[in-house]
């Protein structure tokens, strides 16, 4: 029964908790029946707060009882990436330097999260600093993929990944700056929203790169993604890059018809040097799309060529402004992989930095040139599936490839431009999922959702999970 | 009669305009016999252009004569500084490498002008490329201050300072990276408005420093400039700085009454180093504000101290990277000056530039903070008179300080805040006009025009204006 629990989305589960017909205290037993059973060997957790979280499933329960049902997130057991604060308890950023670091607030999600009534089950683990795709932290151990422990759950929010789709956490949340949502949630075969830039404030994340980073929703459905869009978005004036575009209720905006719209494909850029598997899957869930009535065109995107540059050069420029003075001080205290990353930063000139803001701002004509004709593009979230933990290559038809050349080719120009961006699971292959990955306008959430809401219910997963019969711990 | 007709306002000429007591011919001859009399010898002119003008002139006339009156700008010669798009025709930028640059667009704010039915006289001296403050031009000419011939008139809009000074335009623009509309202004007794980042549109407009750049009014009288704010702002989509926060009235907003207004100072380092007749202006300008019923208050802000940094990895940093291909293919066609700051820009890490951002941010915190007490703060303009063109240092109170060093000093935080910042004269010392600088809270122009207002209504000038009569040309 506890396992069911846990495998309930936020749209199944709130109903239940709002009618009394399920505690939160039982659906908070049931994700850390989970927790206990899995993470010993899928190793999500940084962090596990099993008695306060159940202390918080009691009130939340008491407060449900007493008819103070606060709403749809209300009693939902939720685990967050450890890179986001919580007032008074540590945030390690999946470093060694930060492990012992106290917030003296919460962020600006969290803090919306607690008023909500969400039961926080941990800190979950995540790439050290957030600088790197894989999870596999030197500091807190190498974080495992659900559907193949000896793959990588993608990352940097992989922590985040590999607990929803273990059902080690309802929903979650992660941070995205080159693509750190979208590629654990396509490597672990879930949703994962990187929203518009300035919709979701930052205050009390750990930045990584301050002009590319975002925090968004990692959820079981696109319903869930909406719903956390939705609680989550707006002005923050503690946060200068926050913007007051209107938010929309975007759970009541979703709908499955596409009959008129128009979904773009980038033939040159998105679908050039894809693992076979993973074209062929999201070349699939397009012809289903156009049989529900949506039309595909061909855009062009010419800058688009230029944006790997442009996004490799802002973000090591970036995070190594941030990291800088530890990076004198106590170099051997990051991993190897962050600290050559961040040495490279180091070496790039102001003029490269600011040729690359030239680029983004090209970038972003350019998309929205592409806007006025689609109301979606349609691409792979990466061009390949998971590799193995430790592998520093990924196989693309049969050719070796640097994963980090590779990982973050197509979810980048979101970052770069700030649009939105949704990755969700279209197909299996090899026991992996693959992730579809749907881009709007700027502030058309809606678009993206919508698109991803008519590809869910195509059931293109047909109900499959990660098989955890074998990774029970002991 | 021509002469006393060119040194009117725009606020003085144009009712007689409307009224037809003048034609827009008599006043644009009246400013072109002003500039074949006197710049020989001042040099603020790169071009003038006598026939279109007086042709535009004939035009206006005939439409006002036909009762087609456009309104306050209809009829007004102005020069601008040639650095600002006219479609189809040259700019030089001062600068030998654009020299024969013909752009394909107007400036939106040309574009504006010309809506509004002014009279172009000619393009007007710069520092080359904008880029330093004494329009000591290479390739142009050096530009000469009329209160004093052998001193520099400021920059980088010299030009303007000197054109506005001497009658020779009835108004200009001017733009402003580091204070290169303020510094001219202080320099040549007039009236030098930078307004807040993203108020006028800067498309059409050859970059300094993308996120410094500003244009803003150069003026006999702060109602000229209130006025050529309220004509010239508001959103351009084709400047991406551009907003659309609301622009008011200006110049139905002027008003002298301070009562109740509260002007805050900061001595620890608008204050500090300051050469002593400058400091007494501008100190006895506060005595005088203070007997009209304004409040003056002490503010900190902190990270002053840190500005002068940021504002030069940021200017030097962003400058290289547009110039940066020219100066590997050609840098023997830049001045000597240029090239030294194009060079040095190139050195800089994008972590320095980075930092120097983090800065900003703290800085506008900071004025932020500052402006929650006070409508707006008062400071010299430049902490030092003109020196003598050719000379690399400057007198502060008998010692010799680097002008490069000391001349952005006040009027970089404006640029790196973005808030906006207004320099009138407020005395006459060794002959040379003195400049006080007013800076308010960001949008908030109407602040700073309001003091602006009140201290020019104090006739702390007492009407004096440069004595031109032994520069005559021959």
């Amino acid at each position: 029964m506890s396992k069911n629990l846990a495998a309930m989305s936020i749209g199944e589960a709130a109903p239940l908790l709002r009618d009394k017909e399920i505690s939160p205290v039982e659906l908070t037993k049931a994700v850390l029946e989970n927790v206990e059973r899995y993470d010993s060997q899928i190793n999500a957790y940084i962090q596990v707060e099993k008695e306060s979280a159940l202390k918080s499933a009691a009130d939340a329960e008491n407060d449900i009882l007493q008819g103070n049902y606060r709403g749809r997130l209300h009693g939902i057991p939720m685990a967050l990436k450890d890179i986001l604060y919580f007032k008074d308890e540590k945030v390690t950023v999946g470093s060694k330097i930060h492990q012992d670091y106290i917030p003296d607030h919460d962020a600006t999600v969290v803090k919306k999260l607690k008023e909500e009534g969400v039961i926080f089950t941990g800190k979950l683990n995540m790439h050290e600093y957030a600088w790197g795709a894989t999870t596999t932290n030197p500091h807190f151990g190498a974080c495992h993929n659900p559907w193949d422990l000896s793959k990588i759950p993608g990352g940097s929010s992989g922590g985040s990944g590999a607990a929803v789709a273990a059902d080690m956490t309802i929903a979650s949340l992660g941070t995205d700056t080159g693509g750190s949502i979208r590629i654990p949630a396509s490597s672990c075969g879930i949703v994962g929203l990187k929203p518009t830039h300035g919709r979701i404030s930052k205050h009390g994340c750990f930045p990584l790169a301050w002009s590319l980073d975002h925090i968004g929703p990692m959820t079981k459905t696109v319903y869930d993604a909406a719903l956390l869009l939705e609680t989550l978005s707006g002005y923050d004036p503690q946060d200068p890059t926050s913007t007051d575009t209107p938010v929309k209720n975007y759970t009541e905006l979703l709908s499955e018809d596409l009959s008129g719209k128009v979904i773009g494909i980038n033939e040159e850029y998105f679908f050039k040097n894809v693992d076979k598997p993973v074209e062929e899957a999201v070349r699939s869930a397009l012809i289903r799309l156009e049989k529900l009535g949506a039309k595909i065109e061909l855009v062009k995107i010419p800058t688009l060529a230029a944006s790997e540059f442009a996004e490799l050069v802002t973000i090591v420029s970036e995070a190594s402004a941030i990291h800088h003075a530890n990076l004198l001080k106590r170099p051997e205290d990051f991993g190897d992989d962050v600290r050559f990353l961040l040495e490279f930063g180091e070496l790039i000139p102001a003029v490269d930095y600011l040729q690359a803001q030239q680029v983004r701002l090209q970038l972003s004509n350019d998309f929205a040139q592409a806007f006025k004709h689609v109301d979606a593009l349609i691409s792979p979230t990466l061009p390949f599936l998971p590799p193995a933990i430790g592998d520093n290559m990924v196989d693309i038809n049969g050719n070796k490839e640097s994963f980090l050349d590779q990982v973050i080719r197509f979810t980048g120009p979101g970052n770069l431009t700030g649009l939105p961006a949704l990755s969700l699971p279209c197909g299996i292959s090899n026991g992996l999922p693959v992730g579809l990955q749907i881009m709007g306008p700027a502030f058309k959430e809606e678009n993206v959702l919508n698109v991803a809401f008519a590809i869910e219910k195509l059931n293109l997963m047909q109900g499959q999970k990660p098989d955890l019969t074998g990774v029970v711990s002991h």
